[in-house]
């Protein structure tokens, strides 16, 4: 059995720690909390630590705290030569102290604390500077998750940049269809179905594929009439560059 | 039972008529293709046509035909004061010919002939200029689809442009994620579980409450370092331009 210490008490230590309430490959030891409080979901057998110095010896330390903290965090930790890993995936494996071995177990999911998720769906992306250490973040991973991927830091980087135009952009498109829906006395629910579709299309055919619209078919005039009738600036602004862009995307074909 | 005919041939058509198979409360009289082939699902017991004359009075005659055509396709139908209505999000009723009484049959869905789609979950969104002709449609729409809403021209024309933004748009990002991991030697199947998930979350969360990301933090830092990744222009000034409006967002709450 691996023996795995999380430091953090955010979205993602939450999840984390569900998922490994799961397995008997993996002992969470420790989760270190800077106000224990936070810590909704304990493990039995897991001690909540708040001080650097009662850190025990194990074999992964996860750092699970904000990118901004990973650096400041893993100096902090007074242990050497250990496996040290952060879950971020914007933040390269050398912003961790060198002191110890450093790796990346990044889980490719967006987290919301209020809404419980499937952890054997979630891509776990990792990296590490050794073959051993490989290995040991490749059992704990397959441990909670089905689906595991080699991913270096420039890959990780492209990945999460690509996670914001597929998550954070696309969620973002939603809220701007909710807000033409409250505009005009029209339930969000009457989206909901377009959007799951939308969403499962993928799955079988590629986005190329499945793209459809007025801006796919060049449709100028469908295009000119959503143009007269949105008023808001920042969405009109909206509109015209995606859809300018999916007709460039077009003529590359 | 309510005898229905239907006008076209391409994708809206081709599921109308697998729903309208499964119902025994709607018969498909006659289908009218320009090109008899082009009909790959014919239903037992309906014929085909391709000449105007053929056309038999009936309850109700779909036009499901590309939204530039309608005026033109309802002009030529040689029958008067018989219910005519069209499928389309961005189309007014007033453009169906004013010799027969008129409404709006629009299944607010996104439509591939290769994705087979679960038509009971696709919202009917039905309109008609007199309340029998809005009952006989209502009738049509709930043998087929679980969800029916009334909505009148100018909010079918709301509907449609927040489809264009939660649809299309939405999926051109994932075209833009598919890029990325491409040109990054990943797999896209790796961002396939966050797609779902993000679609998944708005089922039981506002957009608003499901928005997570680097705009959303408002982390300069994350935002700087993906704008220096990525190269190319488009996707710069999409990313730029949506981070902004998230930003935007987050300051009116």
């Amino acid at each position: 059995m691996i023996q795995v210490s999380v430091i953090g008490s955010g979205n993602i230590a939450h999840h984390l720690l569900k998922a490994f309430g799961k397995t008997s490959e993996v002992k969470v030891v420790q989760v270190f909390a800077r106000s224990i409080k936070s810590i909704e979901t304990v493990l039995p057998n897991t001690e909540i630590i708040d001080n650097w110095s009662q850190l025990k010896s194990v074999d992964v330390i996860i750092i699970a705290v904000s990118d901004d903290a990973i650096e400041m965090v893993s100096q902090q930790i007074p242990l050497e030569n250990h496996l040290v890993v952060h879950t971020s995936g914007s933040v390269g494996v050398s912003a961790l102290d060198s002191k110890n071995r450093r790796g990346v177990f990044y889980p490719l999911q967006t987290f919301s604390k209020s809404k419980a998720l499937d952890y054997r769906l979630v891509p776990m992306c990792i990296e590490a500077t050794n073959p051993a250490d490989y290995k040991t973040l490749e059992t704990v991973a397959k441990s909670i998750s089905d689906y595991c991927y080699n991913v270096n830091s420039e890959q990780r980087k492209a990945l999460h940049t690509a996670a914001v135009f597929v998550c954070n952009f696309t969620n973002h498109l939603y809220q701007i269809g909710h807000e033409i829906c409250e505009a005009n006395q029209l339930p969000f629910d009457i989206l909901k179905p377009l959007i799951q579709e939308t969403a499962q299309k993928i799955i079988t055919l590629s986005p190329a594929e499945a793209q459809t619209g007025p801006a796919k078919r060049n449709d100028t005039q469908t295009i000119n009439k959503h143009l007269a009738f949105l008023t808001d600036e920042n969405q009109k602004e909206i509109y015209k560059l995606l859809t300018k862009s999916i007709i460039d995307h077009g003529k590359k074909l």
